[in-house]
């Protein structure tokens, strides 16, 4: 560990590994054995809990090629915080008041909005980008290359995907996106590609198929919309999107 | 490391962490750079793996706000053993001889019965209960505010919820109610407030909207009663309850 | 930690702990606070993340009787590549360039085939097979006593089961069986004993209650056949089995 560029008001655990090239703001807690790589800028306040990586670089194999993120920094805004037995990878920038549950992990290239909650055991892949004050609940599984407005409530694990081929044939890899204000209920299922409009309501254990319209709530298997109601309370206040 | 207080009985593993204000039981076997924080009791024979938290603080931010639990206990009763990279809450009691699986996580003002165990990779929310002998299978997901009896099965990847407004208005949080005996399938989603019946049986992938009456069996989404059956097995000997 | 074994070619995190009786190939590189327990073979060239443990032995209590791999050793070939924070079992065996994701766990007595991925937060069961060229996405759960051939993909989330009786009484416990180039959709929940044909598909979202024919798609639930299509692409370059 150096701790030549460590503020003397930070609390860091024991046996807590940071490499060289990272940067850490005033007030900063740190768990024991938290792990900083190369590259990880964390802003002031942020509290990070113990066994956390945070800054990996990906990895590839034959079957699995990413753009590799080398060098890139992970970007960790103020106030955030991050639990235990966490994984965070290079690229990707959190922004301020996050809150990451234990277990969980973000890839590459991603990016999280202000006061976005991401639940504990979720998992956000590589590419995707994530609006202010979401809520990505527990164990909720949110895809590479897909968007998520702001203010979007996605349930407790929900899945996602992003290969309409399931790796049958070379496609682009493209998830849902999800506009503002949208809410979907636990363990709902949604196809690549699809959109789910403002403020729409997808009901738990749904398998959304296709398209679902601004202010409407769809259910079952597959999906389908039972109401379309404009008067939905607009939790947004003050949207900079 | 404070070693003061740990018993000669015990076995250690390497770079474990142990705050001030813990207590160790006799025969207690620790896994290597495990972090036990203020406040954790382990009762005799407890068994930890490697990489595990026990005793955490929860966190909270403006979307997020628990009663925290500060400076309340985690109690793990005599015989029980919890896996690897096992994150473990405050104020949370663990009977006898119960078995957390790797990368499982507990929150805070938990209590879970003797004998039960709680599966590799699942997840269990704060101020909720489990009984005794119950089995909580591997990837499951048990929300906050929620209750389930003795003798309960929960099946891999099960999914439950407890608000019915997903974050749109305000409402009092109240996850399902299970009763003793029953079963749930792997990957059901069960909604918010609903009970389901004594040895009830719900099948895979069901998705449960309304309460089960004892002894029924339901499958399909929305979920339907396919049989009502009093001669299943009762599995319950000399329940306490 | 004991060195004497260590290839100078190989690079250490810190903290790092090494049992006795571990085997260590050329040009391995190791992550920060990773534990290497005794038995653990790693080929070379391989690679492994932080936070990673090793060569665990099963547990146990009266309710759950594993047969114990006491002394069996955790092999990993060639150019394997395990991230951070994954948790693998003695007695199992992992071909060469296979890639596991963070947070992902491998129980006891399985075996991984050659350039499968396992993907991040899934869970792997004690005593299966899945053969080369696998893809399990991200948060899959496969069961014990499962097989799974060549070329197959599990999508995200994907649930499996092998205890019909959902211990009400005592079976023989049996996973579906997956044939080759078989795709699962994301989130589909597969029940017991069920044999999935070579180069079917299974869409998302969809439970699967009985068998599915070579070649076939099946959707919903329960899931039907909607098509049978011999000109599916055939993946198999060379397959050996």
């Amino acid at each position: 560990m150096n701790s030549q560029n460590i503020p003397k008001s930070c609390v860091l655990g024991n046996h807590v590994v940071i490499e060289e090239g990272v940067t850490i703001g005033e007030n900063v807690k740190i768990g024991h054995h938290t792990v900083l790589l190369s590259g990880t800028k964390l802003g002031d306040n942020v509290v990070i809990g113990s066994h956390t990586v945070l800054g990996c670089q990906p990895y590839k194999n034959e079957r699995v090629k990413h753009e590799v993120a080398q060098q890139a920094s992970l970007t960790i805004g103020k106030g955030s915080k991050v639990g235990n037995g966490v994984v965070l990878y290079s690229g990707t920038k959190l922004g301020e008041n996050v809150l990451v549950g234990d277990l969980a992990s973000i890839r590459e290239n991603t990016i999280i909005g202000d006061l976005t909650v991401i639940g504990r055991n979720s998992k956000v892949e590589c590419r995707t980008t994530i609006g202010s004050r979401c809520m990505v609940q527990t164990g909720a599984y949110i895809t590479a290359d897909m968007i998520i407005e702001n203010d979007v409530f996605i349930g407790p694990e929900v899945s996602t995907s992003n290969d309409k081929y399931m790796s049958r044939k070379p496609t682009i890899l493209k998830g849902p996106y999800i506009k503002k204000g949208a809410s979907i209920g636990n363990n709902a299922t949604l196809l690549p590609e699809i959109s789910l409009g403002e403020y729409c309501i997808v009901g738990a254990g749904a398998v959304v198929t296709k398209d679902v319209p601004d202010y409407a709530t769809v259910v079952g298997v597959p999906a389908k919309v039972i109401s379309i109601d404009q008067t939905v309370i607009d939790k947004g206040e003050g949207e900079e999107e």
